[in-house]
């Protein structure tokens, strides 16, 4: 009896997933509550799941069913065809990478960040310098084995933002860079700073808890198909469509960052909740990039969190938390404390303002290591003037500078742009959803997101893999990657906050 | 290069094993944490993983291995030789099912596990005869294919108990069951109950909780390669020698159900962190049998933690956890509250004293099922006869009788025993270890837990699965299994308590 070769596919990529999601589980366990000691146990329980989860993939067998099913490319549904697709797309990047070369890399990735670990908590860019000059070199031998056209850089891309080249990102981000450095040069001069001294003092985990609760689930956050923990470093993760978690961390001394944080990972929770069901336990239920993933998680923290409309429905209920303490502050107050600007080193620490200058900074300084026009000795150097050009900073020293990130010692070249690609997709889409919901402020204000929500999930979440960020951006907005709407927006929310 | 064979089992051996502890972390995971929603995506990875494990198992290139490892038995370590022995145990077992008939059985479980829920919530037996009766034909199916000599049960028993019998169980069990039933009769008729009206009203649960990880970490549980969660039904499990996890659950109007529960937990946990480091990945990392295992959970639920030497240490801090409750109650009246004896109809809900008759009814009835001497409709009056001949009561409804248990529904036949062996294993040690650590009640006393530990982590854990039950009772009873031990322990505790 010959057997169907779509059911065959499906039989063999639900397997896949099911170890992808089994893997996942074990990473957020070890995130969230393995015992210290688990460590090395767990460590090859992960390689194990990942080593059979490859070999499952990349079996030839895989390569022939689509071989055949590409022949009867006609008759097949557009599920099964948009599946075909990107499991072809999916099954030859996967099979280009030799299995010896696969383990090259991640050897040199755990020793490297072994010694980045180091060498950031001794600020010594120096101890770290032959890791990331071999990291380079693999990643462009890399780049040749996965193949590419235009710069290198692009083949790593590819693996975050398929389609998106740094060809098209170059000029983009230095347009963006000029802009909005010198907005956050104006703010910085601007003799309008905030007075948050209302904010001083320690402020109890649990009743933030039980407000980060409430807001996830105002938002639309399904708690029966997810849940939210603690964590050193947030984050969110699916196991499968009905299983989704976040992730948060509070500061006793911060009111807002870990709710701001736990909206953040609740707008990527959202995306991975909205996907089709007849998508699980295959590679379509996923999100269409990095940057389409990070629009939803930056459009729920900063566009709808951070904007006034929301801090006046949130404010009277937020004392209701804090008795007695947030009876003299307005919702003004809130508004500027949580869209406050300040330049900072750090990365992770940088507001909705300054955020992307860091992200191009570090495009620009691996997009000259992949393309050889910055030497890895260079780094320091080449980190510590852009910061001083974009954001008038001073870098005091590496573990402040160029080693601060973990992403490179884990061979991750290519992941930051995604970061601002979101804050750029997010607005795109904002001028559409303003125009199409246009009493989307005055539903916020009542605290109500189900609009907006429906709107993300017709538009944005429930195609998954099916369509591509690019596709996803033209059904939006009409037209192709613009920065002018993210500047527009700093604008009209900066503007008027620092009396520009 | 030929391949060491040792080498390449040993390699194949720690992916099956790292299978099966993400197999145990996502049924961890399932019964702590996981939304609700969850549980289908949840149930096809947990099948994709087991099936990978067993595929990767019963693979013939493993028995090619322990084929040849076979001839050069002589030229190997004992490590070496004992993971050959237990793997060509295990491995033989697993290969004499077929694989359509593990997919049935599987599927007349997950059919029977739903009747059953149903039958058991309308308390009716007729409804989950036709499942049973399945169940035990396919068992008895099973028994045929796995081979055994004397009794179809004993192919069953083996999987839980390697080695023990039923022929072996029957006389032995038939003497417990009518001494332990006479002893029970007694105390019912005793006029000396405890008062146990200072254990009235409601007992918060942050104070039990703190307190039970307090009981943990003194009896040497370490909890940075361990944890305590809450769960519906407590259980311990393992990932690795050093991820190992307990649950209990408090119940608001009890103050010792869930701190002996914990301890219970704790004692499984203890046996499991003390296995040997050289046995990590490798199927020697498991206790000897799952009688072996209670035997410890016993150990220290029972013998330590119900004992008068204990909570001489231990209320003074428990009343600590609880300002001003606890002040005049003394030791001996908390020694008399854990070891109140009432029969019940409910196993789960049984003390030390009649615990064992629940046990033994099941097994009679499970090795007439399988012997074919008791037909599956007449189980309930088998059951309800028993109840009343070992203990006296008089069962209500099929849901209080026949229908309590899950196991069944699983195709769980062979498991009950285990539970009552682990009360005759640890009693027969603790002759022996009264014996070797002359002092111990007072070290118990002092709250110093070190000695005993130690005794069983050499006596015990060390040896993991390089030992079977029997070799170790050996090396501490110096003879087999004896069931007067227990019952010498249950009249010395039990005729002062209530002055027979």
């Amino acid at each position: 009896m010959p057997v169907d070769p779509i059911l065959a596919l499906r039989e063999r990529l639900g397997s896949v997933m099911d170890l992808r999601s089994a893997t996942a589980v074990l990473q957020w366990d070890q995130e969230v509550n393995m015992p210290p000691k688990g460590a090395e146990g767990r460590g090859q329980q992960l390689a194990t799941l990942s080593a059979l989860a490859h070999r499952l993939f990349t079996d030839p067998e895989v390569g022939t069913l689509l071989d055949s099913l590409h022949t009867q490319k006609d008759t097949l549904s557009p599920a099964d065809a948009a599946l075909v697709d990107v499991t072809r797309y999916d099954y030859d990047r996967a099979t280009r990478l030799p299995e010896s070369f696969v383990h090259e890399f991640a050897r040199e990735c755990s020793r490297a960040y072994e010694v980045w670990t180091r060498a950031r908590a001794e600020s010594d860019f120096s101890q770290f310098l032959p890791s990331l000059a071999r990291l380079v070199e693999l990643s462009r031998k890399k780049a040749d084995l996965l193949g590419y056209e235009g710069s290198p850089y692009n083949a790593l891309l590819e693996e975050y933002e398929r389609g998106m080249t740094a060809e098209q990102l170059k000029p983009l981000f230095a347009e963006v860079a000029a802009a909005e450095s010198q907005l956050v040069k104006r703010i910085a001069a601007s003799p309008h700073q905030p007075d948050l001294s209302w904010l001083d003092g320690t402020w109890d985990e649990a009743p933030k808890w039980d407000f980060s609760l409430r807001v996830l689930k105002d938002m639309g956050y399904d708690l029966d198909a997810g849940r939210q923990d603690k964590s050193v470093h947030p984050f969110s993760t699916q196991f499968d469509l009905c299983d989704v978690r976040v992730t948060t961390r509070f500061n006793p001394k911060e009111l807002f960052s870990g709710l701001m944080g736990s909206i953040h990972e609740g707008g990527h929770a959202l995306y991975m909740q909205g996907h089709a069901p007849e998508d699980r336990r295959t590679p379509l239920l996923d999100g269409a990039s990095l940057g389409m993933h990070e629009s939803q998680s930056r459009m729920w923290e900063n566009v709808v969190g951070r904007s006034l409309a929301f801090w006046r429905h949130y404010l009277p209920i937020l004392r209701g938390y804090f008795p007695g303490r947030l009876d003299a502050v307005t919702p003004e107050q809130v508004y500027r404390a949580v869209n406050r600007v300040e330049r900072s080193l750090i990365r992770v620490e940088a507001d909705e303002c300054t955020y992307n200058l860091h992200i191009i900074l570090r495009f620009e300084i691996e997009v000259g290591l992949l393309e050889d026009t910055l030497k890895v000795q260079d780094v320091p150097e080449a980190w510590n003037a852009k910061m001083k050009e974009y954001l008038g900073l001073d870098v005091p020293d590496d573990a402040h500078g160029c080693l601060q990130d973990i992403h490179w010692s884990h061979g991750a070249f290519g992941y930051f742009p995604t970061y601002a690609l979101g804050n750029l997709y997010a607005t795109q889409m904002l001028e559409t959803i303003q125009r199409e919901i246009p009493d989307l402020w005055q539903q916020i204000e009542r605290g109500h997101f189900g609009t907006l929500l429906g709107w993300l999930r017709e538009r944005v979440h429930k195609h998954g893999r099916r369509k591509l960020a690019p596709e996803i951006l033209e059904g939006i907005a009409g037209g192709g990657l613009d920065w002018r709407p993210y500047y527009r927006y700093l604008e009209a929310k900066y503007g008027p906050l620092y009396g520009l």
